[in-house]
């Protein structure tokens, strides 16, 4: 993550994981969400946390989830149910369970699939927020496979040339296992930044960046400018920014998102139901089981070689070092299981509210 | 493709589909490729320039090829095998067969095992170019299935923050059916421009644009530069150009693609043989049987609807209209099959030299 997302160390205190595992279960079970699912989702938001991945992680996230178990848009008992089945392949109606709780059972389908056939792909249809991707193709590589996670929902996102947003951030992931090195774990937004960046650089008082966002006739803005006021729907452009920068590959790999999650589970793409989302969100899992492919030994030694060779790069002028998908992520863990997990005062004021409000444990500050 | 890379009018000259169907046959033929494998390899190039695709049709690949051929690097007779399988799985040993003959044997392969199990997932070692991915891609869009295509090989790409090169362009395709509406077809380099664009952009005398490629120091030429001499080999940066812009992004989609092309058949990334590319060029082929996920002729009304609803949006100011991936592509097909496919000027010069050297027919100007 851009330094200029990160907040300032003087704006955040570092809480246990211990504490805030058990804090958050406690928010979802308040949600009436039930023990054993209460404790997926707050293994899932810690876990992003951990991994530094602050966007998706409690911080900005488990607000949102309450909103949304308030206001009844998310389920908190889902009787979600598979629609169509094959030896490699399941469709599932999520019943609006949220993602982060189904994600996992989605993904442990794939996976049993790829056991049997050397490739399981699950889509969910009728979903709610997934949360960090990334979190579930880890699930498949933890288990000796390579995993893919995408998902699809809402309308942000400007194409190419357009004026109208007609697409989610629609972020796509991959995780592969290595053997001594951290895995490779690539999770990002097929948008220029993921929506969640908006409300962070708000919070810590950043511009955004030329070639983040368009004006209101869909002209690329070329310099910095402030976070807009409302809502960021409807600026965002895809990767890549401009034309000539490659934004056509950015919406390409967004309309990639919107046929393996959105139309590969018998739903249809965020830009049929804009205002209300009706079609809620829709996920695609992918397990590739490796033994299937080669050696799973082989393998990992290989990556290992890989992954070393990228960290060993020699470093563009100005630059420390070469960084690989998953890197940081697995540096973060490590400083963070060990010294806390920083959140920024604006959060754990949220966090002391909900003590009041919903009658939950106070987080422990290290 | 933008304008500066597409061939004055008056420089080029139109030739008919047939003439240079026949012709890239015979030429094949010479280089001692079976007859049906040579229609084959015709049939891919002479699709590829009619979907407008110059830089991977006749123009730019097939002098690589003759090359090729006539240095032994390239097996015109190959004794291809799957080394692998499951019920949804393969894994191929191409022997170094070009991958424009051999990319319709793993995709028939693929759309075999989707048809039982829902998905099938081929990937193919030791191999040798695969042309256009967007066109195997197409091959599964054809029988009423999603196909995606990808292909990793060489190592003329810069990670993010590095400055030397690690990665091919490691190109990446999808590929779903409409009803009525020209088919999504997206097919795009991983690196900020496909290797191919180089030559092209000298034939015709454009330079290139900033933040495409670095400098010797690995930093950004974020200004307008000629096209490098000698080779663009180390030179080239990943989709998004700058770390700001996004190259991470691109960066992590060219580890999607060695993960699954390179590593999921048995191979090695092209950064462990840099110099004489031992393992050759690894591919990807993947064929998800729409009716195991969904109803087909629902999915081709909302494949229909989401391309026109994206071919009616309102512009950008500036612009005419707003394309999908795969609509120029279709128009190009329309036109070119009517009033032939244009060839520059050099390019003939070079097809009037086959007829010499190898006795082949003279292709047809219109």
């Amino acid at each position: 993550m851009l330094e200029r997302f990160k907040p300032k160390p003087e704006d955040s205190e570092r809480v246990s994981l211990d504490s805030l595992y058990e804090v958050v279960t406690a928010i979802f079970e308040k949600m009436g969400v039930p023990n054993s699912d209460a404790r997926e989702a707050a293994d899932v938001l810690t876990m992003t946390d951990l991994r530094g991945v602050e966007t998706h992680g409690v911080s900005n996230m488990l607000r949102a989830y309450v909103e949304q178990y308030t206001d009844g848009l998310v389920n908190p008992n889902p009787n979600w149910k598979i629609e169509r089945e094959t030896p490699g392949t399941a469709v599932i109606n999520a019943d609006r369970g949220l993602g982060i709780i189904l994600g996992r059972r989605a993904m442990d389908i794939a996976i049993q699939k790829a056991k049997t056939v050397g490739v399981g792909i699950v889509t969910m249809n009728n979903g709610a927020h997934v949360g960090a991707v990334g979190h579930f193709s880890m699930l498949a590589a933890k288990q000796d496979m390579v995993g893919m996670c995408a998902t699809s929902a809402g309308t942000g996102v400007l194409p190419t040339f357009a004026s109208e947003a007609r697409f989610g951030t629609n972020p796509i992931s991959i995780a592969a296992p290595a053997r001594n090195e951290a895995p490779l774990l690539f999770d990002a937004a097929t948008s220029q930044i993921a929506g969640n960046k908006f409300s962070l650089a708000k919070r810590v008082g950043s511009d955004l960046l030329p070639g983040w966002i368009a004006d209101d006739t869909g002209t690329p803005i070329l310099e910095e400018t402030p976070v807009p006021e409302g809502s960021w729907y409807g600026s965002l452009l895809p990767l890549g920014g401009t034309r000539e920068l490659g934004s056509h590959k950015g919406y390409g790999f967004m309309l990639m998102v919107e046929v393996l999650g959105a139309f590969l589970s018998g739903s249809v793409p965020g830009m049929f139901d804009a205002v209300k989302m009706e079609s809620g969100y829709k996920h695609y899992f992918a397990a590739y089981d490796i033994k299937a492919f080669t050696d799973v030994d082989e393998f990992k030694d290989k990556m290992d070689k890989m992954l070393k060779m990228l960290r060993e790069t020699k470093p563009a002028s100005g630059h420390e070092r070469v960084l690989y998908p998953g890197l940081t992520e697995s540096e973060d863990e490590k400083d963070r299981r060990e010294n806390g997990i920083p959140l920024h005062k604006e959060v754990l004021q949220w966090f002391d509210s909900m003590v009041g409000e919903l009658g939950v444990p106070a987080l422990e500050i290290m």
